[in-house]
């Protein structure tokens, strides 16, 4: 037992007469970035396009004058992830943290992207339960897995079909699609541009 | 082995042959915002103030039209920590975490606020050197112990004398103070509004 479950105390407000600082809401960050804050959840198979999806998403949004950020493999798995390995329950408390530091930016109001694999279903729901209603947006790259094994711009299909890579999504491992994504984006019929322009258009109602 | 360490992949940007996207740097995020990211490190003893002035600085800073966020225990401990007990080993793995989280809220430009008592100069050190410089801003709030113990607003400190409470920071555990850090204040002699300007004058410069 020790005090770091104290940490979150404060002290009394009545110690400070005359200083009247509240917490900061949720709708106040909002109020003051002019939007929303929403946590766009980009899943699919490996190749299926939404990292790069995800990229030009942000930097749509940042064209357009909304705060936005990007979560991805490049700046999670060698930092907040960086003690966790490749097995089910290290994927598992990985896509989980990713999700709470999800949630941690939707409170400060930020339109806030996350391109994971993110093969499990459970686990993704896991995060759409622990927030309000409409701060999930689950966005489903449907990009069918011939095309993404076609596309395999790093062999790793043709490595995982030799056997020399064990459960790879897709391939000997299972992905379970989404069921009621609030968007299905298929970048085999859909060019970059037209999937942004679609997550950006279900978006835009949110905008001041 | 499996696909997870290839989530950060990205279609070949030869694919999009209309889509100039590129990764939204820093620099732009920051410039959308008019300001720069930061990560204020509040440390001190349980009692100090730290949490009482990182409330007060994050809605000031509001009220200034900054971007901010505050993370503490009420935001961190039940939900990205939530597998983190009170062990030593836990102990500094949570710190390691909103250090993480941190650099993710500065990497989007947001003025990012961190209070907990991280007894450790080795785990506040950690952070600092994962960062550029300037980026973290270690904020000693360096109440003297007798001063805590007097307020003791939830009776720990006598829990803690009595034997009540195992390992608790300036009890029974050590509390390292910071030996550079960029503020000291001392909440036995400053009042909360002073504490939280003289965090604010540190910062302004950065401001456009």
């Amino acid at each position: 037992m020790s005090d770091a479950r104290h940490d979150s105390e404060r002290t009394p407000r009545a110690e400070n007469i005359r200083w009247h600082a509240h917490d900061v809401t949720r709708g106040e960050r909002e109020q003051l970035l002019g939007q929303r804050g929403r946590l766009l959840w980009l899943t699919g198979l490996s190749g299926s396009g939404k990292s790069t999806v995800a990229v030009a998403l942000d930097a749509k949004l940042n064209a357009l004058g909304r705060a936005s950020y990007l979560l991805d493999g490049d700046n999670i798995r060698y930092g907040l992830c960086d003690d966790l390995g490749f097995a089910p329950e290290d994927r598992q408390e990985h896509v989980r943290r990713v999700g709470e530091v999800g949630r941690l930016f939707v409170d400060a109001g930020v339109l806030t992207v996350a391109a994971f694999i993110s093969p499990y279903r459970a686990d993704r729901d896991r995060i759409r339960e622990r927030m309000k209603p409409g701060d999930f947006v689950e966005v489903y790259i449907s990009t069918p897995l011939e095309v993404c094994e076609g596309r395999d711009p790093k062999g790793l299909y043709v490595k995982a079909r030799a056997g020399q890579i064990g459960e790879f999504t897709g391939i000997s491992a299972p992905y379970e699609a989404p069921i009621s994504a609030e968007l299905t984006l298929d970048t085999s019929v859909l060019s970059v541009e037209e999937a942004v322009d679609a997550i950006v258009a279900f978006l835009q109602p949110d905008w001041v």
